[in-house]
């Protein structure tokens, strides 16, 4: 790509001041059109006056997208079922956001005919890998423009000092602010004394969504989640979408204080990080589907796909939303998925999230069976037989050492005579 | 094996109702000498008085072993640095107390020439195997009595039926009693309510070494534990051994209401089964040993890592302790721990177990890389490379499925000429 | 079940000795209603006269089912699409078998309100596993009847004395013979000689299909395979269906020596055997298929793939081919089949089966990127950045090291002071 | 790094003209001291008048290791024992030929005080990121230069252009030449008609070490391989060191026509390339060893370590050689390989490696347990409980579904009152 046949860029635009100084930069580097590009997956108070910003920073055109149901129903849902967790912990907000935005990204670029795609990622991070495989996932040709690993901007200071020779508006800040990326399924947190593994985070400065545990309510409070196929459908007997869903259970997860996790977490790029999630929803919602799985898939199933989560979660976190095993294991978890519907009742208290009773029309668990006294679906006799044949390779190995041992002690005492 | 052939059996005798008339049992249908064996990993309350018992009972000879510190150091230590929960949660308290048990019976049954091992487990659960998957690894034609697979007695209401026609004591008990397993590593409840998912534990009823955790003080507790390659060593500075490290955590994990699991869990027998499980110290161990971890071990390892613990975690549900392919796990898992040493602070509060700081000499995590400023050890410059290869693939599919679909394109137009 | 309550059986019919027996046997211990049910798939020789043989042993009615196609097709090419090969070596040929047998084996059943279901395997092998794990799938309450694991015949000579004592007529043969099993898709020799596997096989006598490489021709011969979806659609440019496909590959792999494997392998039932299989037209099939693969399959999907062959393969061999985990895998499986369509030639050598050249539309391989010229689609510049920084975790590993190594120097020189 | 620091380095030097240009490119760039390594793996013809040709070139110092032993002890055969290959097929000769020549360039270069290493890799191919993550294991902070990443030669015809303007003596070669690597363990080719996979290789023109199957004897070759602990020890009988066996049997192999790859196969930097491996005793060693193992290993422990040894192949391919991850995978194996001892004796036979018999010590085969006849160790009435338990989760599922079948048939009963 030669830099004077970009006339028209498309950029993932936040509003913030790394974006606002980016559209002055294309402008200033390519002399092209800049039309930003705002998609909303749930962040909240950023999107007020977003338009005017952005026409006022230079850019021709904004679109803002609303995001949120596709990015709930089609990514963040997809994941739940396959209960994927990267590094069992972190639950990938930040990860699929990135392939909802860069798909419509795409889109707009299509239509607009734009002659590239501009993001404003860091060359240290995740998302830039995420971005630009989602990019070249719907268009192999397109060219990307990360100004972030090119431009002489390397730090805060130096974005200040570029937006107030440019008289760019600085926005309104704190001193002092930790980097955050939020969504409707979670706020991330890095940045300043989080750095600092050996240090506790003082959540009283960090938490926007929820509350410590100590500062939680002392009474515990019960929702019950229903789930048809893995997906959540209802809570407390009222079906809702998925977004009002989440939206609900972070409200009253987050005064419960549920879902906080502090994490040191390996990015694709070969470093490690720290930070602080608020996921006040997804907790809960794994939490129940994984209850729900508990009861209603047979152990092979749910064995196997446990290490098939593993590898999801992986391929997520590494921006391969788009590719042809990431959608070949979500084949595999939806067929699993069939049976898991059933209603999760549980309690919040204090950051647990407690299970208090499960129920399923699928259910493989049966007290008849499980109980000791005498049935007709399980006969004791049957284990002898069990455990004879199970126990059969070792029993093997077992005589095997026995002979080779007595073999090594005949040859001794050969030799000693 | 013929009847006549049993002139002596090994009996794994724990002093309840069950093994006092399997003692009895085996006189009157073997006609043989019974030697008590009670292994000791730590189930406290249940060894008093325990040799009068078995010599009333019809026993010739108790052996009270304690094996409490081998159960720890070489089964429960090197579990935990496996990282291994099986079915994600359970952390296999009563699995490898088998194990070590009947081990040692098998050393007790040469020692006095025993003709069989006698145990008391159901044919219904998991026990059965663990205890005879031991003893044939350690001696393949060693024959194994399981009066419960096999006797009239089906119920607890024949058992005291059967123990009165005999005079043999009955414990005071109260009228209902879950089925409980314990040791210095766990306490498992099965039965009675518990059976049926639907509904929330009776906590105040169930449970015996910890509190819920509304119960659980207003103000948190720290700990610091110290790990030297993946076993602690130490608790707030103070080096002891490992048993007394796991009763400290108890107790203090206990009092904060720490490590209660309420688990519908996949039986090695084909059947679920829901449990109730007090870990209080194996919690907080467990998520000591994932943060420092998170701090000392590369991704790949970890990642790797992270399968092989839910192997490991079923072998060791399934009694596979002493096999092959455990032991080569175990090569494995300790080659990962030469550098998991390092200090991890615990908040624990209501149920929570909050990471309050970790350190390392090991540590991977350098504030230095992560950092946003500009450093020598990672040049963003590097990214745009490493994102451009590592999306080759997702290119080359991409441009591939273009091809196809302009050929397809061309091909429509030719036909519609 | 009571005795007495089965007034009618389905029996498996192979019209071999073993079920001709079983008929008599069944009538002697249960004066039951015999039904004879054959399940054609593709064992040849054994179906002619069938009816009457059946009739004369005292079945009162025969099913011949011809269930070839259905099993090439549900069954066979399902696993080949897997990749699925049991211990890297076994295309499974019998395991697959199985349960197309029995799933029809529970609809006449059902058809004829029978009381239930009789097979003749041995309680040595994995057949009766899936078997029964078939019938259980289908009709959890059917009883199943296992004649060889309770009767009180135990070997040839048993059964050819209970024979002549009821004028069973005993076949033609030799004084020798191995156990075989054959269909469309195989044939497996195990027994006599074989049990030996010190001994090298006397091919001569133990192949049926194909002749040894040493007996093949000079001149190779070559074929090329369409595949559309993972599936084989073509010979030579002839479309043809699946089975006639396998007959045809089967008649020029067996003439060229292909597809002969001597192996020892891991019965479900916890014991080794050792057998020689004849597998000429899944041999050519397997390869041809891994070939297109290799083109058209990008690494992550290849190599998880590969993965989940290997336990799609323990899933056939132990029976659980109607397992939800099965169904789930080849959910897997079919989303990654997409565009493994194309053309593979073949030459057929002596034994060899060698790659003669492949075409697909969907290739991802291109000359254009692999080429050592310049080109647009790789540009060997970025390759610096990644390699870098896919190098980082073991550049910061070695850091880490350098740095406790000078701690340490530091401390000694100090305490040398 | 600044050019004006470097004033020495050390040098992969192969003889050829890639690495000879590299001298001369160095000095004109860097002006500074080369000196020329070579690492002997076994390339043969290529080391003869090494010395003085680096010289000529410029180099002031030349260093020729042999290193064949260390490679063959301990790269190939750790990689032998973990039954690793890469896609199933490829021997990864290339791949572990890379860490046992880097790590001895660091050791050289810290022994001269060298400024940088230096590797004549081009920018396309996986051997730059083996040498490098190897360089950056033993030495995080030493810099490496890659010419071909960075200069202006781009092609065969830039490099005589350079080098004749230099009078750099030019190699005799044909017109045309593959793409070549050779070590002990293999010989690959890349390039020329290779590069197009719809095209047979004209075995003729590329194979150097071995005959096509064709070409082969008509008479097999017999040879037996004893292995200790997993290593070959012994070769007919006779006990040689592991190159020499290597060597002959390369030799042997090569005669008959085995060990011929022609794989398309997946690079780490993202792109598909075909290559034709000459593996002949590399096949034979592997083959041998997998029969050794089918007789000496336990079901569970041998179909775990086949998900390792995918594993292991990416790691060695991937040029992770020196991570922890892969020396935690060798304990693995390593464990696995204490009684994989014992003789397996092949039939070579054009291009056919066939079985002709094998025995261990440590056998788990026992004619005894799998024969059909009565035996102690195997009781089939056992079998009716196996199967019975095994089934469990299959019946229980079916029960479910009945239930929830009837369920629904009930109410739609009810509906249409």
């Amino acid at each position: 790509m030669n830099k004077e046949d970009i006339k028209k860029v498309v950029l993932a635009y936040s509003g913030g001041l790394d974006t606002s100084i980016i559209i002055s930069w294309l402008k200033e580097n390519y002399d092209c059109e800049v039309i930003a590009v705002v998609g909303n997956v749930g962040q909240e108070e950023e999107l007020e006056g977003l338009e005017d910003k952005a026409i006022a920073s230079g850019a021709s055109k904004i679109y803002i997208e609303d995001l949120i149901d596709e990015f709930v129903d089609d990514y963040v849902f997809e994941t739940l079922k396959a209960g994927a967790k990267y590094e069992g912990r972190y639950l990938l907000g930040t990860a699929f956001a990135r392939p909802v935005i860069a798909k419509r990204l795409v889109e707009i670029a299509h239509e607009e005919n734009a002659d590239a795609i501009v993001h404003g990622c860091t060359g240290k991070g995740n998302d830039q890998v995420r971005f630009e495989l989602t990019v070249k996932a719907f268009d192999p040709d397109m060219p990307v423009i990360a100004p972030w690993r090119t431009w002489e901007i390397k730090s805060r200071e130096d974005e200040i000092e570029y937006a107030k020779a440019r008289n760019i508006p600085l926005p309104m800040e704190k001193d002092e602010f930790y980097s955050e990326d939020r969504n409707i399924w979670h706020i991330s947190h890095e940045g300043l004394d989080l750095e600092y593994p050996d240090t506790e985070p003082n959540y009283d400065k960090v938490l926007k969504l929820s509350v410590s545990p100590e500062k939680a309510p002392d009474k515990p409070t019960y929702v019950t989640i229903r789930f048809d196929k893995g997906v959540p459908v209802a809570v407390n007997g009222e079906y809702m979408k998925g977004s009002d869903i989440i939206r609900y259970l972070n409200k009253v997860g987050g005064e419960n204080g549920i879902g906080i996790d502090d994490i040191v977490e390996n990015r694709l790029v070969g470093m490690k990080v720290r930070g602080v999630y608020e996921n006040a929803g997804g907790r809960i919602l794994y939490t129940a589907h994984e209850i729900l799985e508990s009861l209603t898939l047979d152990r092979d199933t749910m064995h196997y796909k446990d290490k098939v989560a593993v590898e999801f979660a992986s391929l997520v976190y590494n921006g391969l939303w788009f590719s042809t095993l990431r959608e070949a294991l979500s084949a595999f978890v939806n067929k699993t998925q069939e049976t898991v519907t059933g209603d999760v009742k549980l309690k919040l208290y204090k950051g647990n999230v407690i299970n208090a009773g499960v129920t399923s029309p699928y259910t493989l668990y049966d007290e008849e069976y499980a109980t000791f006294g005498e049935d007709g679906v399980y006969d004791q006799t049957d284990s002898q037989g069990f455990v004879n044949l199970y126990a059969l390779p070792i029993k093997v190995q077992a005589m095997m050492k026995k002979k080779v041992k007595a073999k090594k002690e005949q040859e001794k005492k050969e030799q000693g005579k």
